[in-house]
């Protein structure tokens, strides 16, 4: 994700001819990072030890990395960020996070909690996009210590880099809703997967399968923290999953031909109108 | 369906330059019909009375109807089909069609029994588009009845069309490995729209939600009809899924991140396994 943040600013916000500012970047990857400035998609590199050299300079802090690092990487370089510094990242679980910032950010530091609603079952650079956020949704969850301009400015970046929708919401709302969109949907995916009898299952496939299950070449460090960090929310969400496929399945049961017929025009009306929103 | 096998037929194999046959058709839609007229995808448009002298004169006939109407089509014309003629329906649930058809086909028509994995959550001449197939399976059902040369010729369209992989099965295994890939699919998108709290939860959408419910615009009337008809299968697919999902559930709810993880872990070789096949 990151890699695929520094390819959009690059090109479509610091693109060479018009560039009025720089991308430096840390990965713990070094041959991620290597690539990176090989390619001229960075304009510098740094090794994690100078964080606090390569902070000190920044004006915009993206941090990619996984919920509970993420928090540990604003800890240790709370002291290193550059006065007035505008910092967000994109993990994706926030209730908790928020609370935790709250107790050691700085507040001459401006932390925009946000989620870009985008990624790829593929990780590294090479497989780093820019189009991955095109027309994607950017969630953002402003806090009472933002200040109006530095939101402004992210929104003006977030629609720069391709995404289409800025949905305003709470750390709280976005927990509920984000177990239901993301979360869910990996549980779900990943439980058809494994539920196949075998893996040439696919010669039978349609189309339907391939796409249910494309997320389930799930990253399992990352996706196992983010269910556990988000446990109440999505426990509720998977119940009522399992409310819904049981009513299904009772209509096949009872072979009801005409309740079942119903409860899919409905749903087939009611995934027609997400479409339309 | 019918719509893009004729635009398919008529795009990569009688394309007017080379055409040495000809495209009819029967759609009791008239406006469809009159399209695929109009456009030239099709020859020549039948109305459904005089089906009886359209199927006189055809040496290939692809019947693309929902199972049952399928089925009373067959019975309808069974004496109407040209001796010799090779015909093949699109049908998704073959046990018990095949049963029937067995009790009443003439011996010098060849029926196929035959499965395009293909479709769209569209329907209508207006969706209708050849590239459906392409890169597709079409699974063939061998019957002893079968003559070599006609399997061969079916085999020869269905890559012509576009298909990329024929997959030989029984009427059994098919009904079996469909209720998994196919129909199970459509259940769980199905319930999982259903179970969405209101339609702008998109607006927290990532591309995974909207990926595992395209199928969820599904077509009631057909859907509801499929789901019964394989309805032993299906049954116990879904059952074989909840188990799964309960897996995973209960990891969570015990907080066991690292049997959560391994099991994550297996979830994505083994799809990517299914990637690579």
């Amino acid at each position: 994700m990151g890699g695929s943040f520094a390819l959009a600013l690059r090109s479509k916000i610091l693109c060479a001819k018009t560039a009025r500012g720089h991308i430096f970047a840390i990965d713990k990857n070094a041959e991620n990072l290597q690539e990176a400035a090989d390619q001229k998609i960075i304009d510098k590199a740094y090794s994690l030890k100078d964080a606090p050299e390569m902070l000190s300079g920044c004006d915009f802090v993206f941090i990619c990395l996984y919920p509970k690092t993420a928090l540990e990487f604003l800890i240790t370089h709370k002291d290193h960020f550059k006065s007035g510094a505008v910092v967000t990242d994109i993990s994706g679980v926030k209730t908790d996070f928020i609370k935790n910032i709250n107790l050691f950010l700085r507040p001459d530091v401006d932390f925009i909690c946000a989620h870009p609603m985008a990624g790829s079952e593929k990780e590294g650079m090479q497989h780093a996009k820019a189009k991955i956020f095109e027309g994607r949704n950017y969630i953002v969850m402003p806090l009472e210590s933002n200040k109006r301009e530095n939101l402004d400015l992210f929104k003006r970046i977030v629609f720069a880099l391709g995404f289409s929708r800025i949905t305003e919401s709470t750390p709280g709302e976005h927990d509920k809703k984000i177990a239901f969109t993301s979360q869910l949907c990996h549980v779900i995916a990943s439980a058809l997967v494994d539920s196949a009898e075998d893996t040439h299952i696919t010669n039978f496939g349609g189309g339907s399968f391939e796409d249910l299950t494309r997320i389930a070449m799930i990253n399992a460090p990352l996706w196992s923290e983010l269910f556990l960090q988000n446990k109440k929310e999505l426990l509720s969400q998977i119940e009522k999953f399992e409310t819904a496929l049981n009513k299904i399945k009772t209509g096949i049961e009872n072979s009801d031909q005409k309740s079942l017929r119903g409860a899919l025009q409905n749903v087939r009306e009611k995934r027609i109108a997400m479409s339309n929103n």
